[in-house]
């Protein structure tokens, strides 16, 4: 299953001149383009026009739509082929890229236990720290406030954190951006843990910076820097966590660019051989779009912690000695008392509160009655496909709607929907 | 992608009198059938025949195939088809199975916080209790020696481990094994640590009883208790390696029937709120089959760990703020220097040693100049699929070899093979 990439390359510099790109592209307050109506009427001819012309076929609306989306939840077939078609040769490997799956990083991970080029790169003039306090990210707002995206991280030179790494607070290598072409440099960026210092001190060197809180707000960032902000959190938040040996209590010491923590006990068995007490937690989880058995409806959850009105795909954490599959299975019974049979794997996407691996799944129900788990749930459903179109655009007469674009719940219901266009 | 299951329906009970079973499924001392034999020389009337006389289509010989693999591995396209089709009725959903993640228990989470509940059941006549000592699994050894498989799990009585169970060990409530029929009780499973314990004791009440070593003995278990020993051995890991809070260096107490460790200082942040500090570690790791642009060869690798002659998929840890498909790039590159576009996922499992979870992917190569990262690999190299054959059927000239099927990395190398049988 694959769809076309999140509306990420939409700062990307467009072959042609501005004027006419503005022109060509521009939005109503909802944030629709012409190419869009056109994709919602099915008028071909205005679709290959506007693409001939130029218009920027990955731009979404407010909702998160792009004009793909719009001609196939709307049936308007041939519409859908021509924008498919456009999409699939701009894009010839169709892979989904979920937000916090976008890091343009290289970790080059060969060069963490070199300590002494480290510590030259942390001094290098072209390097950029990200700050965070409390785990919250340091951000600056975008000015185009008609973008959907609000923030970008900050990238702070080593003149602007020297004073907070006096105080030798955890610190993570990232990765190197690799730039091309003819006089570009590659940065090194590290994020540095700030909660010990004087934030109004980075506040200074940065106008206009502030630290916001991760959730909901980092669904705002922009989308390029997305999974580096998924990097950094969820390694911050590890560091942060598991300042002491599991196997023996002693406290640990920070190692590998901060990729590992060592037990200052000589003789912890830690130290023998290699352990996964030392190296950063990940945990896998299961987030699942459960089909009913005649492939018409899908099973939607809402959770107590949600939002009012916010229904979901179900999901939980793996347990050790379990399959995707089995995870699935079990969690849907479980919540919902629904027994599912084939689980198809959809996409997978880090989810840095604080280090989630989500796996993406969609799975074939073959029972029908809910019986929700009262203890976690407040409630579980059977959707079919028109209302959850009404869902995915904020148009349910009961003002019903599905998380964002950035999480993995939303691609997955929305490729279902795609799917499920001509039925 | 999907496959048939793993052969491990091998100890069914038949449809039809035991004494015609033994002749249509006799074998030769390299474990073939007569419908092996059928399958390799492409003959179906002799194949339909043996289908109509009630043969079990599951059998694997002692290299692990079926003769649905023997009819595909040698291009016996009329004999495949009606292997496929026998086998699609018999499991419409083609899910595989993979060896780890064959688990009947019914974990029956909700049942963990109820301690009256566990308490009763660990002195209950029909519990049942697998024993571990040093992460070591206690087994009996099959006396059937035609079969692949050589031990299963030996299932004790609450009186046969009641006096380690003093010394308040720790003990992991495993699940409920549900037994239809009308005289049947469900029988509810723990794993019990008996390292601290004097383990002649054990082997006086299990005659022939011993711990076998968990890697590769353990691939050894009749396959319809890999996931309970998978359960069992990751649990107990864990609990021995997390004794102690990470978050403050206190002592932890084992809660929820195994699955928790509560730090024992009370105004510890780990106890405010819920936290990955006190529950399971699973590891994630990618394993991929590289396959080059033009689809014709595969990629396989070398660790200077291996066993002489075996070569298999490369593989590597997950990092927090990664996808799956970023992982598979990122370690391909860095063991092999390959270029990775595409990558699909296959299948997952558990690997308990000590609690990774396997992600098993295929990936499409966009480069094929190989560059082995010599810290980590002795080599890695293209191979067709004529070599893989060979390599699948231990009658590779060099001698070369792969995982056994058990290995997830062999179900990926073996749907690779199938898929490509007509290319
Ligand atoms: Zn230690
Ligand atoms: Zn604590």
């Amino acid at each position: 299953m694959s769809t076309s990439t999140l509306g990420v390359k939409e700062n990307r510099t467009p072959p042609f001149p501005a004027s006419s790109t503005v022109e060509v592209d521009q939005r109503n307050d909802k944030g629709w383009t012409a190419l869009m109506f056109a994709a919602r009427n099915g008028n071909v001819d205005v679709i290959n026009t506007l693409l001939e012309k130029g218009c920027d076929v990955n731009l979404v609306n407010k909702t998160g739509q792009t004009a793909q989306d719009i001609a196939f939840f709307w049936d308007q077939g041939n519409a859908s082929k021509v924008l498919n078609d456009f999409v699939n040769k701009q894009n010839p490997d169709k892979q989904l890229r979920n937000y916090f799956s976008l890091n343009y990083l290289d970790r080059c991970s060969e060069q963490r236990k070199k300590e002494d080029w480290l510590q030259s790169k942390i001094r290098e003039e072209c390097t950029r720290f990200i700050a965070f306090s409390e785990l919250k990210p340091f951000v600056v707002p975008l000015e185009d406030r008609t973008k959907r995206w609000r923030y970008t991280l900050a990238k702070l030179k080593f003149c602007d954190v020297e004073n907070y790494l006096k105080s030798n607070p955890p610190v993570v290598f990232l990765g190197v951006q690799r730039n091309s072409g003819p006089e570009s440099l590659d940065h090194t960026m590290f994020a540095v843990d700030c909660t010990e210092g004087n934030i109004e001190d980075l506040k200074k060197c940065c106008p206009g910076g502030t630290f916001i809180n991760p959730f909901p707000s980092a669904l705002q960032l922009e989308p390029s820097e997305a999974g580096i902000f998924a990097e950094a959190r969820s390694m911050l938040d590890w560091l942060y966590r598991y300042k002491y040996c599991g196997t023996c209590g002693s406290v640990t010491v920070i190692a590998e660019g901060g990729h590992k923590r060592v037990c200052e006990k000589k003789d912890c068995i830690s130290n023998k051989g290699i352990h996964n007490t030392c190296y950063p937690r990940t945990d896998p989880s299961v987030i699942m779009l459960v089909v009913s058995p005649d492939g018409k409806k899908c099973l939607l959850g809402r959770k107590k912690s949600f939002p009012a009105k916010m229904w979901s795909c179900l999901a939980g954490f793996m347990e050790p000695g379990e399959s995707i599959e089995d995870t699935v299975r079990r969690e849907v019974e479980e919540e919902s008392g629904v027994k599912v049979g084939k689980v198809e794997y959809h996409s997978s996407q880090p989810w840095p509160f604080p280090a989630s691996l989500m796996l993406g799944c969609v799975a074939t129900a073959v029972s029908e009655d809910v019986k929700v788990d009262e203890d976690e749930m407040e409630d579980a459903q059977w959707f079919r496909r028109p209302e959850l179109v009404q869902m995915l655009t904020h148009q349910h007469p009961n003002g019903y709607y599905i998380p964002p674009e950035q999480a993995i719940a939303h691609q997955i219901i929305k490729s279902w929907v795609r799917m499920t266009a001509n039925l």
